[in-house]
């Protein structure tokens, strides 16, 4: 890399057409190739940027917060292949023709920054975020060494380091990662790294059976993890779980107890705060005494429920989380940082990422740089390039500060709250459970159900009610909590 | 979802406080929480939007082409911590003082689109792919299921599809992933999965011990992906390349039978096209041969090397490549389509992809929905939430077309080549071999060693030449080939 603007640059890109023709340098011609002919209008490709910005920010970020907008102009897949010129040619288009594509992209798809856009546990619309996202494109980094991202692999080591204070940590590591799921898949490998080092070079092959708990409401994660890391979803044993989808402490016990007669090898408790359905929360402090008593690595799941901690009224959802070794928080989800946004914390200090995630590449990770090698995260990583994702939740907590954070925790939760006591109050519909976090379970009850016994016979029909009359609803992050 | 604009909702964070203040409707407080109250000024947001965008314009992509312009301004990590106001307090900051900490970020962060910006592997700035990443960040989507995403699940349909077109196959499947590293696991555990679906359910344990043959000169990624998938890295044979980096494949074939004789199971080949620091292609169809011969899994590494895929001239260094069972590809390097765009191709159409990685979560798989479900990907893939990552490469796709692309890449070889000839006029510069892609290894000689013979005490000397003084020159992508 290079910054010197006096060296020798005999192709440069960079020339624009007008200058190419009057500096009267002769053709370079290479394998049919003119080098040094111009290669692209630099000028009609910054002003396609600026018309189609444009056109972004009038039709999804001016429109964002617009009701009688639609959410989203429905299409089935047959439907939709038609309306949109989906096929690449051997010619490219013109950009007024782009610009139409870009049309067509924007109006098909669903606006998730809507007021009315609900989905599996995020939603809405964040000014700061999309700002840093915007910049991150404009700047394409890759989080692997300081010398290509210098400003990012701070930024990225001080939201871990704030995020690490509100676990309750002293200090700590972690890593941003693309979604909850592989945050899961790390914290499993860390915990059999833990276990035993040599699983490493030597891998699994020969080894006694590793078995790790979850409970019955655990994210899907853990199964893929489980899968994926060659250990098998056999050997994931999922605890059972009270009337409210908590873990049943004296259950996982029971369960380590078994799994240790019966010669297997338990490494892992997974306990998650803020369960996919039901929201709930494991009772981390008593999990983590079996925890301590069995010597078993206790990872917290709080991909969802990890924002409750920016609250005083609401952290002591996740009371106990402190005695983690591992926690997956996703500052996506309730906080808004925009897909993805993924931390995985940890809190040892003695290197252990990089011991169990390094490949040492010479070719990209040199000892001998100029600065503190420290910084180049990257063999900390499965990844090679890796995006700041960091980033965007740091611009956020910049603009709102803490206390805007936290007023965005309460009110997502009074939102919720809100909804239940008017779930309550409505005909035809029936709550499943008293929530503890903002996933609200109902039935939706049809008008010929209503007056018939809770028997067999009726859950039968309901279960029988076709789509289009969801019955198991869920509300997550607030529609528009900005 | 919803778009029905009729539809009841007492609070909606859509109203803006004019809207609420005549609207003479009573405060609804829960928690503390003033629900209907004003939850934030959107036209404040949309208005910081507006500027900071048109500070990204000005500040990254305008001053993009300028030559005359810093590709970074350096600093260690001990200074940027003192000039950035990297801390995160309780109180949020204004507007005008976000926009001053954008510009600080952008000041001090790497132009990887500066037309002298080299990195490993990646370079240049392409507007379309540009537009297509503000979208996506503008619309926030998560490609899971068809409801949330319908035209980037198409759009990613249709990239596959023709990318499938290009290795040669009549069909396939694939998915892009964050990274090819991360492809390299998938297509690992693929592998594993046809060679023992068992391994999804039972895992590793109790199995004889699985091996797997790379070259020597592969991606470190191989290595973390054995690690992670708990194969364990020295299961992973490294075979010996000739003396342009491309793998031997008589001594591939020497180490399968070696392996067996030791009692491993080989299930897996993984040939390069393009590797990381010689640019080498192995010879992929010498190596199917003895795959089949052996019946293991080939998986092609064409992270780097795929591109050339699109050129006439040049796909032949990946002469054999429709052989292959999968492939990684990633368009993010030569192609220009911005971190992240990299996809795995497998060959396979009897949905191993899907029977490998499902965990048929029903909270977001349901199979009744109104559409078909196969449109839901989601279950594919080891994340939950997934960026459309082929929508970047769509738009340069139809923006360029394909005979676009493909002078995209004979430019850059060209220009490589062209560079060589210079290393070779140029006094105290050491070409190391004769490239057959983009990457040109060379020595620089420093002044005094310039007389000495190249024996020991030449090389002793010239390795520890300090840094500073780069010994192995890399170029890869072109600096600005757009």
């Amino acid at each position: 890399m290079s910054s010197d603007p006096d060296r020798e640059c005999p192709v440069d890109g960079g020339i624009d057409q007008q200058e190419m023709v009057s500096s009267k340098k002769s053709a370079v011609l290479v394998d049919g190739v003119i080098l040094n002919g111009p290669t692209t209008d630099a000028k009609a490709g910054e002003k396609f940027v600026e018309e189609a910005c444009r056109l972004i920010m009038e039709e999804v970020v001016l429109k964002a917060t617009d009701v009688n907008e639609k959410v989203c102009e429905w299409r089935s897949p047959e439907q939709l292949k038609q309306l949109l010129d989906l096929e690449m040619r051997d010619t490219g288009e013109p950009h007024h023709r782009l610009l139409e594509l870009c049309q067509d992209v924007i109006r098909y798809s669903v606006k998730t920054n809507h007021p009315r856009f609900f989905n599996q546990l995020y939603a809405g619309l964040d000014y700061y975020s999309l700002v840093a996202r915007f910049m991150i494109e404009a700047l394409n980094p890759s989080v692997y060494t300081y010398e290509v991202s210098p400003v990012f692999l701070l930024v990225e080591e001080a939201v871990l380091k704030k995020m690490i204070e509100f676990i309750g940590w002293k200090e700590g590591d972690g890593i941003f990662n693309p979604g909850g799921s592989v945050s899961n898949m790390y914290a499993m490998n860390l915990a059999r790294y833990k276990y035993c080092p040599d699983i490493k070079e030597k891998g699994l092959s020969g080894l006694p059976r590793l078995i790790l708990f979850t409970s019955a409401e655990c994210h899907y994660s853990m199964k893929k993890a489980a899968s994926f890391l060659g250990i098998g979803t056999d050997n994931v044993c999922f605890v059972e779980t009270d009337g409210r989808g908590k873990m049943i402490p004296d259950e996982l016990e029971r369960q380590i107890w078994q799994a240790r007669k019966e010669g297997a090898a338990p490494f892992l408790v997974c306990a998650t705060s803020g369960t996919t359905v039901l929201g709930a929360f494991d009772p981390l402090d008593e999990i983590a005494d079996i925890c301590e008593r069995h010597g078993l690595w206790l990872h917290v799941d709080a991909s969802w429920g990890g924002s409750a901690l920016l609250s005083r009224k609401h952290r002591k959802l996740l009371h106990g989380v402190h005695r983690a070794d591992s926690v997956a928080w996703n500052p996506h989800k309730m906080l808004m940082a925009g897909i993805q946004c993924c931390a995985l914390l940890v809190k040892d200090k003695s290197d252990l990422l990089k011991k169990c995630y390094s490949a040492k590449a010479s070719y990209l990770f040199q000892q001998d740089k100029f600065y503190d090698v420290s910084y180049d995260t990257g063999d900390k990583s499965i990844q090679c390039s890796r995006r700041p994702d960091a980033f965007k939740f740091w611009m956020t907590w910049k603009a709102l500060g803490t206390s805007g954070l936290e007023e965005r925790v309460n009110r997502a939760l009074a939102l919720s709250r809100y909804l239940v006591e008017e779930i309550k109050k409505r005909e035809g519909f029936k709550l499943l459970l008293e929530p503890e976090y903002a996933n609200i379970c109902f039935w939706y009850i049809p008008p010929s159900l209503r007056e018939m016994e809770e028997g067999p016979e009726f859950w039968a029909k309901l279960n029988l009610a076709g789509p289009g009359c969801p019955q198991l609803g869920q509300l997550s992050s607030p529609p528009h909590d900005l």
